[in-house]
């Protein structure tokens, strides 16, 4: 089943070292801090050590008055009534009357060294008037609850709801009453995720320059440069246009990476200090503390099931703060709730609340993961209370093409049932188990996505190709992309460069997430490459003199077909790059579009663990990740993604959190204590890839990013509960909670 | 007649800042040596102190052991068997078995700093022996010269030519002896012009890294980044589509930088190095002894003219020595000649001769400032032998629409007779002259050039427009695609950024030379526009729901027309791009061609000029510069391009030149004794804008670098003999050499 294996392809699906290898094994890769420019300034952030106050007043004086200091900023220095999403990326980027949660920057300072500027920094005095604060979801729900953003509610939100509710959603579809009448066990939980950072290994990074004419230049780490580009702009009132941005190598984005948080500072500073271009780069405090990890979740979950395992009926609510503005992923969480499961009646029902923490941003998966620990825990649960084995009980009730999806669309061709027969097969599955030892399974799901793409592609001289392409390489595309388009124009791997370009050199792009960029970006650049194929074959026809019609490519080279075939040597694109000038002029290939055609992923994971009853720690004792990938372009990366993706939320369910004080001030914002998982805490995760090719993409791809974050979290609640018999409703499962609710079984 | 009175169009015509000025004023622009890398290293180039020498032995021993050096290279680094003009450019980045010029670079040394470099450059040890040279044109020529290249010479090099001659070539039309015998007045003289040098502000500067996997970038101050990254991968062995080439900012260039010098030795360094990348600044002394100036020409002309004027026959012969490579501009200058004349029998032959100096570049209109100052001082001797007037007799044998050339095509529109009667209409033709002052009159020509052209646009989500363009803004670029794509989308001109992209961000383009940018990627840039614009009327169309052939563009918005008129409100720009995202993706349009449509310039100056009969030295007391435009899309930057090509000619004629010492060493390497003129040498240059438009150009723009720099040298030599009664036929015409000929008048 492995791609490899597939032998319709001459280079997709093989394995070939990533073009940005020695780049980076040497350290030559240039990542966001890597820059620098002549009169370059570097910045520091002034910020709020409260989780909720009123900014009384803020003095500049003495920071500016510091010698080496070119330019200190505050909202002042920021233009005022903005509305709206523009709005909110404002007062983010900078608090104005009221900082809203611990980290929120109040100031900024730009000055001739780094060590000036956090000088400067110190020498800012800001008078606080501290204000009540919350930051948990079910307490920032409550109707007396500090009131965050009094009229941030958008029309979503009914009459009547508690104050830090700003976004309302409900759907679902047939008999709710009558599904769970039908049912032989109905079950209902509440369910609670922490929120979680995407511990990218890089910090974000810019350099920023813009003079008093509007016209800037950005370099930064991202997983976007248009939406950095359209989200400065917004924020300082300027036009994309003028703005070009360049993408930095990128050490880790997982969605963290799309959205802005201290780049409009640096370009503020930059204008405030005669154009002069300013560096901002974040510590790790700054980032765990300012930037947006994931949303915290509170979530109660009620399924109705036959013996026979048929579920009858399901209905989730699921209640999600993200942050001090609105944005936490309820409505991914409640479309992903039971996207797996063909089930006649459901419901869903979702709270976007407000609370004294930074805003979320997208990681991983963005809601899926939440609502996997919910819904594929309860199953488990059922699944245990009526003595079903998990694999078939979720076979049992597997969406399948053309089913309609339970948050609306009806699904194309898609493989969970061939993901779950592969893990059923899986030697995995036959492994012993010890004492203290437990197996756990559950599925997961992620839509993909297309989104805004431009790509371009150019012929050189020589008959080698170069494809420009607007979403950033973190996991290998460029190597991906550079395998389809010499697939495509039928020359070797090396021949072609991939090149991720600036702003001001293509259109329109979405950032590298969703999923979407080796399915949107590869298509578009096979688009392209066709584009220059067709112009290949109309010069070769104009040099024969015969119909361009009457051309064919194959292997590389034009060749007369039909009733001119054999009548000439095939013509090389070497051959014909060579002469390209004198023929016409360039060759190139161009395709903008938002691709359809999009194909969903289904995954399941099984993992094994060992609980020691002593202490509650977890040990990994084998995972294994079974993933339709539509077809694998480069396995080792989808390999990588599969392995990536689990091992972030091995993290997320056994460790990471976020710790808020009583003062609502962030516990653990550094990696000794915010506790990602490291190489020794795992296993070598084994991987499947499942190929049901996408009919939607000229090679078969499906996003692989995403899904693979999503079963951990429920697989190893259920393993937990297997070797333990406790199961466990709240994330993480971090070795005092697992002893304390083996304890509570007495 | 200026372009500001025509009123059809919005923003063609008008002179709005330029986009670039404000960085380029604040200082905020980057040229070539304004960038840096992580791990960067500088290097240092060795340098033949010889005009001749063989390399007998290079000892690099010292120089690696020296701590801070991490490579030193020599031809040994480079790979061999290259053939060609990829063995030309090899051969004069560095010197191979044997140095061919004073300033040849034998070896080159990267370290941690720029001292440690120049310090271990100087611990090579490079033994010479000394061989013969020769550097003056007509010495170089002999049979019995000192033999520089064996072998060199080209298919066009008849039998039992001297061994210098590596190009000859000879073409006319007419019966030549018909066409003197029926000339009132025949007369033969020889001319002589000096090698000059473009004299940019900026020296050459790059920043190159390339990784052992066979893929670099370049940071370059160029003229046309393509042709760098080809020359670059030619001489090292590589594919272009892995080399990205960025241009820096660049002051000045002129034909000097469309090639490689040193950029090469960046690379090569950077791969000795490890692939850490390698800045190479040259001083202002490897500018002059080791780029390329223009070649030095020793020309015999000879004319037959009736007594009204007619020319009846013409006939030149030119050498021209280039430096120790083929290439001096022979063929441009022949095929220049007698551009201006409709003569009936015309003899062109031309000898392209090898010499011990750098290698000859491009220097604005190739060749053409030497033709003309042979033919038009020539013409001007007989106008006065015939008591013609110069402007008259040059109106009665112009070329005309239509008419065959003297070097073969058939011109289309031009504006030859409109530039004449515009000359002769302006006031500084009556200005009196005193004693010792004089008036010269001469024209000049250009062919302009369509060439390899890429050009991409995308408009941005708030509706303003992003050109992206591959030919790198010199003389107000920027501004003048700006116009013209601004006028094409009817919107305002600060609503459009121009970006000069990199090579691996677009098809292939030629450098900004041969006055081709404006013309062809503003060409290309109005096509692409048209494209997006097209594809707006596509999308309101969908909208309106009626046909998009049924749509039209006017004043910045789709409007519904034709039986549809007026059905729906416009739609504008804004509007459109607003929801690009949901009506079909990104919005761009493409062009790539060699554009047709060229359309040729002719230009016409009159100099007035005092002479100090005691010390010989020269006044321009006044100076006017008339030339077709096309139409003027800047008028000011195309003025500025008059006034450059004037002023750079006025230095050329009166005080620039090579002077070699009998060791052939250049004896005049810096700026004190190279002299250009300076601000207080010139008075203000005059310039009247003759608008012919160019059917061949949707705005009908000609290119009007070239042109400028023709007539000075003839002119200045016109007006000095109408001063003081001395022809000078050698230049420059400094103070020494014009006392002489005062002196030898008697």
């Amino acid at each position: 089943m492995a791609k490899d294996e597939y032998k319709e392809f001459r280079l997709v699906g093989t394995r070939p070292d990533r073009p940005d290898g020695l780049d980076k094994v040497t350290g030559r890769a240039r990542y966001g801090a890597d820059i620098a420019a002549p009169g370059m300034l570097w910045a520091a952030v002034v910020r709020s050590p409260h989780a909720h106050a009123r900014i009384v007043r803020i003095d500049t004086s003495k920071a500016e008055a510091l010698p080496g200091v070119k330019a200190v900023i505050t909202r002042a220095d920021f233009p005022e009534g903005l509305t709206g999403e523009a709005w909110n990326m404002q007062e983010n980027t900078m608090a104005g009357e009221r900082a809203l949660y611990d980290g929120h920057a109040v100031a900024a300072v730009a000055a001739i060294s780094a060590l000036i500027a956090q000088d400067a920094a110190r020498l800012v005095e800001v008078e606080y008037e501290i204000l009540p604060h919350v930051t948990d979801v079910d307490e920032a729900i409550k109707p007396d609850a500090p009131v965050i953003r009094a009229g941030a509610a958008d029309a979503t939100v009914p009459e009547g709801m508690p104050p830090n509710v700003v976004r309302y959603m409900e759907f679902g579809h047939g008999d709710l009453d009558a599904g769970f009448a039908a049912a032989d066990l109905v079950m209902e939980k509440t369910y609670k995720t922490e929120a979680t950072h995407q511990g990218y290994i890089e910090p974000h990074a810019c350099l920023g320059q813009l003079g008093s004419d509007g016209k800037g230049e950005m370099w930064v780490c991202t997983q976007g440069h248009w939406y950095i580009r359209k989200m400065c702009t917004d924020v300082l009132g300027l036009d994309p246009a003028q703005l070009r941005v360049t993408p930095s190598e990128i050490g880790g984005g997982f969605g963290g990476k799309t959205t802005i948080f201290m780049e409009p500072l640096s370009l503020a500073l930059s204008r405030k200090a005669g154009g002069r271009p300013v560096k901002v780069v974040m510590s790790r405090a700054e980032v765990l503390r300012a930037t947006g990890p994931t949303a915290s979740a509170s979530m109660d979950v009620k399924i109705g099931m036959k013996k026979d395992g048929t579920m009858t009926a399901g209905k989730v609510v699921f209640r999600m703060q993200g942050g001090a503005f609105p944005g936490a992923p309820v409505d991914m969480a409640l479309y992903c709730a039971f996207a797996a499961y063909k089930v006649p009646a459901l419901h869903h029902e979702g709270f976007d609340v407000l609370a004294n923490r930074p805003r979320a941003a997208a990681y991983r998966a963005p809601g899926s993961p939440m609502a996997a620990y919910a819904v594929e825990s309860l199953v488990d649960e059922m699944c245990k209370e009526l003595n079903l084995d998990p694999i078939d009980t979720r076979l049992k009730n597997a969406v399948r093409d053309g089913d309609q999806s339970s948050y609306g669309p009806k699904f194309g061709s898609i493989g969970l049932v061939e993901v779950l027969e592969a893990m059923k097969a899986h030697p995995n599955l036959q492994a012993p188990l010890g004492p203290n030892q437990g197996r756990g399974v559950a599925s997961g799901f992620w839509f993909n996505h297309g989104g805004d793409t431009s790509v371009s592609m150019a012929i050189s001289e020589d008959g080698t190709a170069q494809v420009s392409i607007g979403t950033p390489d973190i996991g290998g595309l460029r190597a991906s992309i550079a395998l389809m388009t010499a697939e495509t124009l039928g020359i070797a791997y090396d021949d072609v460069r991939v090149n991720v370009v600036e702003t001001g050199a293509l259109g329109v792009n979405e950032p590298t997430h969703g999923s979407r960029a080796t399915f949107a970006s590869g298509k578009a650049a096979v688009i392209a490459a066709r584009q220059a194929i067709t112009e290949m074959c109309r010069r070769a026809a104009a040099e024969w003199g015969i119909d361009a019609e009457a051309v064919e490519w194959v292997d590389g080279a034009a060749q007369p077909a039909g009733p001119n075939a054999g009548k000439f040597p095939p013509m090389t694109i070497k051959e014909i790059a060579a002469k390209m000038s004198s023929t016409g002029g360039p060759i190139a290939g161009h395709h903008e579009s938002v691709p359809d055609g999009v194909g969903a992923s289904f995954g399941a994971h099984v993992v094994d663990v060992e609980v020691d009853p002593e202490t509650g720690r977890t040990t990994i004792l084998r995972y294994l990740v079974v993933q339709d990938a539509g077809r694998a372009i480069h396995p080792s990366y989808v390999e990588g993604q599969y392995q990536g993706g689990a091992a972030q939320g091995i993290g997320w369910a056994l460790n990471e959190g976020y710790i808020y004080g009583d003062d609502g001030r962030l516990q653990n914002p550094v990696f000794l204590d915010y506790r990602v998982p490291v190489a020794s805490d795992l296993p070598m995760i084994d991987t499947v890839i499942v190929e049901v090719p996408n009919p939607g993409h000229p090679y078969g791809v499906r996003g692989v990013g995403e899904t693979g974050i999503t079963p951990p979290l429920p697989a190893i609640a259920n393993a937990i509960h297997a070797a333990t018999g406790a199961r466990l409703r709240s994330l993480p499962m971090n070795p005092p909670s697992v002893l304390a609710a083996i304890k509570a079984l007495g």
